[in-house]
């Protein structure tokens, strides 16, 4: 009698920030092969420091989906925790993580920033991979409806001007070569995840790579956008769920097959919160159209996010639920249907 | 049959500097009970930052033995260079060593410094243990011959005054408690090991603490001194063999046992290094005196110190060579006649 084991599907989060995390977190539980490929033009807060002082790529994304996919037993819970550590005090350290410290004394030792991804990898005891969709240094850039350019990542996700500017067109200078690595997991997979997460500076930013957006043609993989649950300004200020899609339309065509939409009502401490900011729950207007399968599911997360030692947000009340987002995923995965 | 399993010996080494590194490094191959008492009352570089701007410990002196005494199989050789990098880039980062800043952060993380050197200890898998002598937040006080006084252990290492002017007097203050762990180590000992390294900044501050000077009378173990190979101006100007050990009785009375002399002449290039700094061999006057044992062997490393990413001094040009002495060592331990 030959016993078949089945075989491990293969899925792969595009992103970078703090959803990618929590979409990893979730999915890390139910024992498929997991792939992250992580956007590498951040160039904020921690970021900037490694790459004007240290002159390395930033670390900050790669570091969060690295703790997310370590293995949280056989005595590695503390350096997990020791990567997300941001330093409070120390002239010129307070701010630092400590992991993208880590990283940068790695990389000196070992010559370079991918040899120390790798052996950071290790010794995190990853349940998968983390893959830097590019190993070029290159730097987002902006264009704005009114003609204005914005060139680093930070200075977009904290615009310097009117946050209510549509952004025309979305460019990496120079332009990344992708790593091929990242190429080989999209080609080999079976579910692709683009977010939830920042549009403009954690998800379109790996999808505008050239080689990247013709894999995701090629790949034969279903591909699942994780639909956001509030706008961001300066990004996506009044953007309704149509308006997401439309702006990877703009970028990589069509290539998407499913949404993913959180129908549970934002709480209402939360809303006001968001308001100050000029932020708003992100509006279904999903129905009248026959481009995508919609799933609409509870995927808020129960848990109030107070106040993070991490890269998040202030501003991050309210979160998806890894463990929610996980289950539709797989049902999304295994459902041919769908 | 029963088959004795061969009892192993209780080696300790009090120090912290360099001369603590090379001695540990050296007995780690020959399977013993292994402990490094350590000072705990530098004040200098990497250690400034951590007792002013982090308010801890310093603790450069642990971190030395936590790697003098880790497994360097089993995937922890990483971790053990990452221990001994020193940042070069980055503003305000320059001149950290990653090993202080992973002990900041991790003390930061655990609520304690000494629950953090535990931690720190597991993950580095130590060889023995290394013992902090005191937790008592503690500076160094040197009274000159002049009747002048310098405070904190680096103004005492890179004098500001004269460096032929003798030490009077060296004290804590305020006052050190003894870590009961380092008064059992001791007690328990079959062999203490004092120095090499600098005498009134390394060995000494360690053995003024009252709880220490009584275990060392109060012990059965054997205690030897392992002599300095050069003179140290600002501590050491001038001094022979025998200076040393007057020193020892001046603050601990009679303990020592045995004096561990190199016979080896050190070489003219390194000579010249250090006659320049006005450093220059100690004279061995041992020959005319009963009170100690004198232990006679060629104990010069080979190697040559060109430059070092870690906390020795650039003037460290030659170094006891850590198998030779090792071996001097358990030949002492093992010979009663000695």
């Amino acid at each position: 009698m030959i016993i078949q084991k089945e075989k491990k599907k293969r899925i792969v989060c595009i992103g970078g920030g703090t959803g990618t995390f929590v979409t990893l977190k979730g999915l890390k539980a139910y024992n498929q092969h997991l792939a992250a490929i992580v956007s590498m033009s951040d160039s904020g807060g921690s970021n900037k420091r490694i790459r004007d002082e240290f002159g390395l790529l930033p670390t900050s994304d790669l570091r969060q989906c690295l703790v997310a996919l370590s293995d949280e037993n056989g005595g590695v819970g503390i350096l997990r925790k020791l990567f997300m550590y941001r330093f409070e005090k120390g002239e010129g350290i307070s701010g630092m993580t400590f992991g993208n410290l880590f990283m940068a004394a790695l990389t000196d030792i070992m010559g370079s920033q991918k040899d120390a991804f790798e052996q950071t990898s290790k010794i995190l005891r990853i349940k998968g991979s983390v893959v830097p969709v590019s190993y070029t240094d290159t730097n987002l850039v902006a264009t704005y409806e009114d003609g204005s350019v914005e060139r680093e990542e930070h200075f977009i996700d904290e615009p310097r001007h009117d946050g209510t500017l549509k952004i025309t067109d979305i460019a990496l200078q120079p332009e990344a070569i992708a790593n091929p690595k990242a190429i080989e997991e999209i080609l080999k997979a079976d579910l692709i995840v683009l977010g939830p997460g920042d549009l403009f500076t954690s998800i379109v930013p790996n999808l505008i790579i050239k080689e990247v957006k013709d894999a995701l043609h090629a790949t034969k993989a279903k591909i699942v956008y994780i639909l956001n649950l509030m706008t961001k300004y300066g990004q996506t200020y009044n953007f309704t769920a149509l308006d997401h899609l439309k702006t990877f339309e703009q970028y990589i065509g069509p290539c998407i097959d499913s949404v993913i939409v959180n129908t549970s009502p934002i709480p209402t401490y939360a809303l006001d919160v968001y308001a100050k900011y000029n932020e708003y729950p992100v509006i279904d207007d999903l129905n009248n159209q026959q481009t995508y399968t919609v799933i609409r599911s509870d995927l808020i997360s129960d848990h109030i996010i107070e106040k993070s030692n991490t890269d998040t947000l202030v501003r991050s009340l309210i979160r998806h639920d890894s463990d929610k987002l996980a289950s539709v995923l797989i049902h999304c995965l295994e459902d041919t249907t769908l």
